[in-house]
């Protein structure tokens, strides 16, 4: 398939419009991405400004417009305000970019549907595609991203379409590209599939990997291919903020585990013994510890154990990373590229499409990705096959 | 270059002889890989044993035959009963292959050189070069390679010959493959470098990362690849046995750090603060934990930390990989291969020649090594540069 | 109330009757007595083997006679093999003690109830009273405690005696002071206080504290103590062996965890956030692993954390305390004392009675106890009021 | 000795002199006891506002005055910014509390000797009198306090009085009590031995214990109890800030360790293997690491493990216990109490005197001097003796 698209152009202006718009992760990627821009600070934890990505046409931060739907009131200056509170966002930034909160946050439709509200399904995803187009429009954007980085819904049960679903049936009616940074259903519902693939969209999901499963895509593949074998592997994740109230729903924390628990049976080739737990401390407010134990034999059947302990910021890991998708999938959208982005697993517990499970691996095939971007970005327009 | 090989012959008998051969790991390798030929232990921990390995035409672990250096005089069979109680071997197996370890022992020929032993280092070479040759001839060897795991030496101060490297050069001199598990400094020194040269043997090094660095050398990359900012790596080592009490000098320790430290600074790019200690604490036995304490900046200077800490049993982490180590690096020598084995970096700390420091693309050389010895062999002889 | 009590002899032979008298803790007392006894082992984790309990008039280890009741079939001497193949009783100990282990196997009598058990609870309990009279009189035993230390029993619902309470009634109606070490309901039931009251024997418990909470127990009043306000204290604990298949169950689970937590909640005046968990890791066999993860805030808010990993076999920790208190709780019936054995709090989760929580203060309770039968002993058969 | 004191009055103005006023620990001090007279902030870590101190005639937290030597100009104001924007005092507070900060700061005095200074120590020790003395006289203070917090020295090597104790002569040359919250030599010289004693006046000292020490006063008791046989313990720290630097000379470090030490040697009652570490790791900033490793026997020899990670604040830590010990000491020499405080060990890795060294037993003690000065007090000026 050879398309024709127009001449690449980093200063175009690009939408990211997020689901979730007024939580934690959004909050951090609104206020990282002003920070970053006025040289504020450095672009730690964004692998799309290291050298690999230069020339790749990816649009520049300077070029990102915010908006989104969230179904809470809380202003983005005072949810930034709570987070240089927490220690999540340095003392003094809020302040220093309150223009750029203040711009996003008039961006923020209300979500839903909240109780009460009659809309059937189809009203409601017109109702998000409208915001989206409106959004788009209104700005002149080249494009929009809809990002999904709202809280983790539990385990959809029947035929309806969940939240994250009616979202992502909504970005496709407003031909904008989808990416689910959470374990939630969005475009994996059976009743989306068809939509997907005539939208002729590039989307990317599901579940940003931030802490325990970014180490167990590095640990898993040292035990496989060091033919040490693993005989359990046990977790538990303590969370305060609002992530660790909504996965203190059993069945929320079920989404969550599978896709902590696919890495390691796709990278061990097995599944060990052991169980991830998943518990909400509120004490820890936006940070996160977790803990894994991880029993296995070496030479002769000699049981060892390895132990690790990770202690972060949940949205200061993700923030970088929903930066980083939103200007690979714009890219990728710019460059006519349509169906899953298999090349964005790097990113995912629970990648679209056939991919390596191994970090290095899949960092690898990322980088590959940025070379053919490049190479496109150089071609001005040539056959986005060539951006494969 | 292309050379003319004799045909893969898997059941040729090929020697391994081990400096240090009285030692845990020496008597680890001898008994483990009777054990896993009588079809009494899983071969466990032994990459070579794994698919991608299959068809290389590697040496059968029934075909090895053991012999060695030590300048100790506890016999094997001993040696292995104490390795049972303190649980590194499996309880029975020493009396389950007793004859192995007998017959291991009755080829241990006495090291050096001790105090008093008034030879010039030209006559130790002399004298270790004919133990090896004499031990080729009797048992009627395709080959033999020498393999180093003796306790780490102090580093090297002046132009003496340390014992390490009168021993690497006796293998030049014997015509055989030369590999050091340990730091010590073995064929790097500068009075071997023509003669390993002029040699055209194959060898490789340098110090076999079995634990600590084995996980920086999937950690390093994950911080580098995710563009997370490492700002100390702090690490504490205790052991006990034969190895604590080595690397209680601080000389012995400086050259097993220097491994250590290098990994972090070749996967990072850049040299974090922190330093590596290494106890020794006799209480222990052969087992060890190594804790490290990382501490790197995420998205907007935010700080974190990851600690692991890895228990593990030394000897039985290291002997699967000096069978591995023995079986590629024989196979490399009967294909006609020389100088250094940069493709064997998977297993060291400070690997010869030019390679990749992070351990899945050394993986992905290794296997690729392996691919190209198994089209070597399917070839019967064909061009040796094909096996590279 | 003043008594008249014997001579105190420490020739004299006591009982010892095991409820799980096939388990791990139960084999390992046996072997552990013996192995003492025969000067093979030292006492370590004997409490009663120091200093403060010299003279005290406690049975001779040398003169305790094993017995019990279990529901299973293993012999004793395949048990202790098991153990010592997992590393719990150092190897040859059972061959070196196998007429010990063949003696206490032939005192084990079938208990129950079994499915297809029509006997109704009242025939139960005086068929398992008459075993254990049996015992003491076949022995000519001065007298016999009995001790629970069978798997955990999910918590008990509706008024129906729960087995460990049988075996508890039946201690009373054969005449014998009882210890329940699990947290099982026992002597606890509604139905058996008039029986506990009126028996005029001693009695203790419950839930022996041998790792996460024994840590605990000093590391709650150390945070009281410094007036440190602790915000969260959570735990996960892995254990494989047949604990982890019964605490696997959430009913058994919850039993265990109130004692967990009411140390907390005792030692620090408060319940703070956070969870314990208790999972089943076969992998791990005999040992166990608990991870604590303490979150606390110091002067001016400032929060900071501390986590303990303990790294314990479970039937090495309990078994000396079982010992510990078998002697201990003899003597005490010696002396004439009745009622709840408050003094011994030092060895429980969830002391009967009113003592201190923390383990400093309970230690210094139970040596002032020794200090008591001290005295008592010296008295030869004085007020038993005295060795209160 | 019978000695008659004026009226118990918590409004007399008490002063606390700082040596290293400009330091993390002082800065903490002034703005803390601040922000807790304020109301800003909860009493956290403060021993002496619990319970069992109520009434005990401690000076209010509100009558204290601080001034201090340093040899540093850093305004407090500023060094309090730098706390804040590290995470050890809340945002806001240097703010809130500016007027203390000032006029602490005024009351910093030069300390010495610095480089080309030509006074001889006896020149010195007058001149940091003349400064206690006239803070003393200008405030109207009841009496002042002397607190050493600067950083450890050196292991003094000579007969040469160090820094330390120079200001701890000065204490007593003004008639002040003496307080070393560090190991460094102050009042411990022989050279002071005699003055110490005819001074007639209290001190107390040495090395406050605030975490790693903390634990291990817990934990050694605790072991020791159990009876069960500590084989090694290792320990590596990793601190930032000053206090970082200053230990990373080996002779400083020495000094801290010996404290840590100590208390394993006298609470286990032997010396276990194993070392510990105290790294500069300037990138952790004013927290702190604490890993410890403790390999011990159970019964039958079963080998098990400990690790514990402490993550603190040692200014937070230490700042309440420096406020403890101003008022404790204030109030002995009110009291009339002379020499060593043999009572206030629950706070020192290195108590003075004899004293129990499990951190329970401390506390008992502790809060039974409490006890004594509350009758004292209610005494109105009754015999001294009855305080101790």
């Amino acid at each position: 398939m050879s398309i024709s698209v127009s001449l690449t152009d980093s200063r175009a202006r690009v939408g990211v419009w997020l689901i979730g718009a007024r939580g934690s992760v959004a909050t951090t990627v609104v206020a990282g991405c002003a920070a970053v821009t006025a040289g504020l600070q450095a672009p730690v934890g964004m692998v799309t400004e290291t050298a690999p990505f230069a020339g790749s046409g990816l649009p520049a931060l300077s070029s990102l417009v915010f908006g989104g739907h969230d179904t809470l009131d809380c202003p983005l200056p005072k949810r930034a305000e709570a987070l240089a509170a927490g220690g999540v966002l340095p003392h003094g930034l809020p302040e220093a970019i309150a223009a750029d909160l203040a711009a996003a946050d008039a961006e923020i439709k209300p979500g839903g549907p909240l109780p009460g509200d009659t809309r059937r399904p189809d009203e409601l995803i017109d109702a998000f595609a409208a915001d989206i187009r409106d959004f788009v429009r209104r700005h002149g954007l080249a494009r929009a991203v809809v990002v999904n980085v709202a809280s983790t819904e539990p385990v959809a049960a029947g035929p309806d379409l969940p939240s994250s679903s009616l979202y992502a049936a909504a970005a496709l009616r407003a031909g904008c590209p989808y990416v689910n940074f959470t374990p939630s259903t969005g475009l994996h519902h059976p009743a989306l599939a068809d939509a997907a693939v005539t939208s002729g969209l590039p989307y990317a999901g599901r579940d940003g990997k931030t802490g325990q499963t970014l180490l167990r895509s590095v640990l898993g593949p040292m035990f496989a291919q060091r033919a040490l074998a693993v005989r359990a592997w046990s977790g538990t994740n303590l969370l305060g903020g609002g992530d660790g109230a909504a996965l203190a729903d059993p069945a929320a924390a079920a989404a969550k585990n599978a896709g902590k628990e696919r890495v390691l049976t796709d990278t061990l080739g097995t599944t060990p013994e052991g169980r991830t737990h998943i518990d909400d401390v509120p004490a820890l407010g936006d940070w996160k510890t977790a803990w894994d134990h991880i029993t296995f034999d070496g030479f002769l059947g000699t049981r060892m154990t390895l132990q690790t302990t990770w202690q972060g910021c949940d949205s200061a890991l993700a923030a970088p990373l929903v930066l980083d998708l939103a200007r690979l999938t714009a890219r990728a959208h710019e460059a006519g590229l349509t169906g899953p982005l298999t090349e964005l697993g790097f990113y995912f517990k629970d990648p679209v499409g056939d991919a390596p499970s191994a970090l290095g691996a899949q960092y690898e095939v990322l980088t590959g990705f940025a070379e053919r971007l490049r190479t496109h970005a150089a071609d001005h327009g040539g056959d986005a096959e060539g951006a494969r």
